[in-house]
């Protein structure tokens, strides 16, 4: 599925003796057949952004794209001007296997930051990907494990319009995953005959209420990267709401997916806040919880402790989101344990087994909500952290 | 030591049976016994203030307080009008046996947030507590011990002015220690003869660049309170700035205490930002370092990992923080191992031995800079967090 899901799309993932990891795929390509190549982009916002978001952003300024190259195995953040000539090669050498520009190539990358990449195992998995280039549902599986890093499983998604345009996609992150942009690298294709106008529009709205909803540990990263490629190869021109709400239901399921493969993580959590008087006030209450250690860790405790929730609710300024303290009820799983402020049911009485935590906190201000992601903080998220060099 | 090496304060720390851990002391009282009684406070800004905090900011409102009691083993925190009227009760019953007005009383607890105390033990302890009132080292460290909860130490400083005033502390704190005033529970004392204005000016200022510069976990606490009290029994009157300093100093003594007691911690690490255009902007950056949980992962595996360093900078707007990535140094340990925003000696020269890492981070953006401490993350944090319902 994943990436090839949509028609006019080939892609492969090959070994390329990048990853540490012997036997990891670590090089994905994915390539627009056409007839189109509009193309959509949202980087991360980092001010020591990796040299291939460096040359990305400049290659999908123009709203075209003819191919994606990835790889794990090495960042290429923080590494000078020899790291963005190291981009620009990789782009070049897959320019000249497809016979189309430099610029018609985007170039994603993941893993240790501070490092410059092994170039000619890049380029000579560029080449190797090349030759593997199929539009199955295999070569797109492939692409998708290829980019994953302390990721436990590929994470795809694949949806169809109601007048049969197609869309896939797939995403890697599992760690540093903030608030902003939450996603480290995603790839997201359709068939649908679309501008990229109107991809980037959609891109930008499914990304605010996905990616940017969902915090595993607070930490943005130098080289998070969502592409959104339209090949027109469906000849369907969709509903342009009906386009919005699926790459926006698409970003969604990815980024829940992130969620669900957090590292370490023993419980996905998700929080929404309610009754706020407007829902940047919701989601400023939101991310001050889901940021919380101290609930991170008592929840993978299986405590559900209301009172780091409302401590985590009170660093929130009353100009941001104003609310009474005493108006203020918190439901863990549907029980209801703390009321106005105060203690309610008793916190024995919730039961802490699923794999899903859902807070549900009413402020009683507004009628305006808001619903983030987060993961619970555990052992091993400290043990893949100090003892994995990313 | 403690609060009773200043003249004029007698304490005492008993076992009120409250703190769940048998033989565990839980009631502290610290009495100013003049001739002065002024007093000055410094409180959590978090919206769920519990209880005693709402008592006690009113009760120092005048400048004035004659005595203290603190109690571990419940917060009394989201308690909501019982709990406040428990803060009221233990008040008064103190000024009873003081001889005193109510409001002469601050009241400060710590613990678990969500329930109510068991007032009777408090009462109790508070009879027992005056009963055993001794202006001995003795019975400041008793005082100490009285109000620890995750502290695996009492924390306390002694400070002796140059015509001989004096002035000491103690403070709890471990976990939920956020940079907004963090300390959960202090108090200061002084045989120095000071108004309560000067008292107020000089607590602002220490907590400013001590308390509100350290950083554990992230996380505000609902019940976060500084007091400092002045007895005048010296007769000395202190030079003003030397006052200051002193203030300063011992609150630094302390938060450093804090941070070498963070909950699970392995690493102190001191986080120094030179070269910003101001020192807002140095602290901007100071704080992000040491709010990154990957940062904190990375130093309890003893990999000083700069990437995670720079990609927390790198969070920093512009606006808060000028400066060019590519100017940007990072040193630990005195190993410069990034060197304009690119790799620069290798980390396998960093020697993360030492309890104390040192990082400094050089903007090369102007003169100005800040220091912050954190504490790393290790798997004792997660199970202290897990498993410790606070």
């Amino acid at each position: 599925m994943s990436v090839t899901f949509a028609q006019g799309f080939s892609a492969a993932g090959v070994e390329a003796g990048i990853s540490a990891t012997p036997g990891k795929k670590d090089v994905a390509l994915v390539v627009n057949e056409g007839p189109l190549t509009a193309a959509a982009g949202v980087f991360t916002t980092n001010r020591f952004c990796a040299a291939p978001v460096q040359w990305s952003r400049k290659a999908v300024a123009d709203g075209s794209l003819k191919a994606v190259i990835l790889n794990s195995g090495g960042a290429n953040a923080c590494t000078g001007k020899a790291g963005y000539a190291q981009s620009v090669a990789t782009a070049h050498e897959v320019a000249g296997l497809l016979g189309t520009e430099d610029g018609e190539v985007a170039v994603c990358s993941t893993g240790l930051i501070g490092e410059l990449l092994p170039l000619d195992k890049v380029l000579d998995g560029a080449a190797r990907a090349f030759a593997a280039l199929e539009p199955t549902m295999a070569a797109g599986e492939d692409a998708s494990h290829a980019i994953m890093t302390t990721d436990t499983k590929p994470k795809t998604v694949t949806r169809m319009g109601s007048n049969g345009f197609r869309v896939g996609g797939m995403v890697k992150g599992s760690g540093m995953i903030a608030p902003q942009l939450a996603t480290m690298l995603c790839v997201i294709t359709t068939d649908a005959v679309v501008s990229a106008g109107q991809l980037q529009a959609a891109l930008g709205a499914a990304v605010d209420t996905s990616f940017n909803r969902i915090d595993v540990d607070g930490c943005m990263s130098t080289n998070d990267t969502v592409l959104l490629l339209a090949s027109g190869a469906s000849g369907i021109e969709p509903d342009p709401d009906e386009f919005n709400d699926l790459i926006a239901n698409c970003c969604a399921s990815l980024a829940r997916q992130i969620i669900g493969d957090g590292e370490g993580a023993s419980h996905d959590i998700r929080i929404t806040v309610a009754g706020a008087t407007s829902e940047d006030a919701a989601l400023a209450c939101g991310r001050a919880i889901a940021a919380s250690n101290l609930l991170k860790c008592a929840i993978s405790g299986n405590d559900p402790n209301w009172g780091r929730i409302v401590s985590s609710l009170g660093t929130v300024p009353a100009d941001v989101a104003p609310y009474d303290p005493d108006e203020v009820t918190v439901d863990v799983n549907g029980v209801r344990i703390c009321d106005g402020g105060k203690p309610g049911h008793d916190r024995s009485e919730v039961d802490m087994t699923p794999r899903q935590i859902d807070i549900d906190v009413d402020l009683h201000a507004g009628t305006s909500a808001a619903t983030v992601w987060t993961d619970d903080l555990t052992h091993e998220y400290v043990h893949i952290n100090a003892d994995y060099e990313s």
